[in-house]
């Protein structure tokens, strides 16, 4: 059995996961036949409320609980996830990404990314097993390989600003629209904008399922 | 354009909506060219850990901005929304019907069902607007169309245990597998077990994307 590991960042797109995608994306692994190994790091969180968009103060929430509620309980502290555990990655987006999974949102392309998730990114792109990254995530999965002066291509989808920060981590950023991926097959590198360019939820479904079956096909 | 509300109750399976029914709700009714209202009571919960499912003791959440993390922020609150705003409605599952939307959960077939939650439904029904239910929500159809006396069909799946509280509230339960659903034509009333028996994601979406199918044919 195919056993396809996915990142999550808590739950909800201000602050965690974006809910569609990662569903959307755990729905095709397990149309495919994959059985998805969701994780997440053990992390303290902010948080937005959704109804306002606005930061609640003072209030912090665990990454690993609030995915937990994506994964119906189903899921693993990455720390404890090799890859050798897996035939795949894959990142879906979400502000989670950007600010739990690493500090994109708030130090750009000085950004860190998490430990655990660098590590686990560094395991797969070594061992030549495919890796996804949706939405925002390639800005992560950017700043790992680029500090690694590995070259590769990714897209983010056509905002400029992004572009121009993943092109400066040390990716080829590729324009791509929002129903469509970018495949860097050297890499087993795929990537598709999702809700960076999606105007509705089958936008994002769309690209997101094309993105599941380009890396079932490299497996 | 054809307008179906959703009626949220929170995010996440163990106290609040379940998270992958509603996106692929969410999803399919995208699909199929509608768009959907989401809306949820504005009202406190309590809160289950996901990661180890307990209660957090002393813990509350507000449901209305739990629900807006799945709805990305476009959700209203449902003391907000009539019968004439929408041409259909459909209730997901997840802890959150039968602990927030009501409290079957709590209380079995002497359940109160929240009183916007209540007349919404009546109101649906009335004006012979489609009404579907996923898993564990047609409890409190059944339980407000049971306290009109209204005759009525509609499936939980197969537990044994809430087929006979929902035949005791008022309902005709009819047994449904899971990839299936159970329609009442003369109410325009949909049903699906969706995870009150779904083993996989897979299951509970073909069952829910019949469902949502069944729904927009009725319009």
């Amino acid at each position: 059995m195919t056993k396809v590991g996915v990142v999550l960042s808590g739950c909800g797109v201000y602050d965690g996961s974006e809910i569609h995608e990662t569903v959307i994306t755990l729905l095709a692994l397990d149309r495919a036949g994959a059985t998805a190994v969701c994780m997440a790091p053990n992390m303290e969180q902010t948080v937005v409320n959704h109804l306002t968009g606005e930061q609640m103060e003072g209030v912090t929430r665990n990454v690993l609980e609030e995915a937990a509620r994506i994964a119906r309980g189903a899921i693993t502290d990455i720390a404890k996830i090799k890859a050798s555990d897996i035939d795949a990655l894959i990142l879906p987006g979400g502000f989670g990404a950007a600010k739990n999974l690493c500090n994109f949102a708030v130090k750009g392309t000085d950004c860190e990314v998490h430990p655990e998730v660098a590590r686990l990114i560094r395991e797969v792109v070594a061992a030549k097993k495919p890796l996804a990254a949706i939405c925002i995530a390639p800005a992560l999965v950017s700043k790992v390989l680029g500090d690694d002066n590995l070259a590769h291509k990714l897209t983010i989808g056509t905002d400029e600003g992004t572009a121009k920060a993943v092109t400066t981590m040390g990716s080829t950023h590729v324009e791509c629209p929002v129903r469509e991926f970018v495949i860097d097959k050297e890499n087993k590198l795929v990537s598709t904008p999702a809700y960076m360019l999606a105007g509705n939820i089958s936008e994002a479904a769309e690209g997101i399922e094309k993105t599941v079956k380009a890396v079932m096909e490299m497996l």
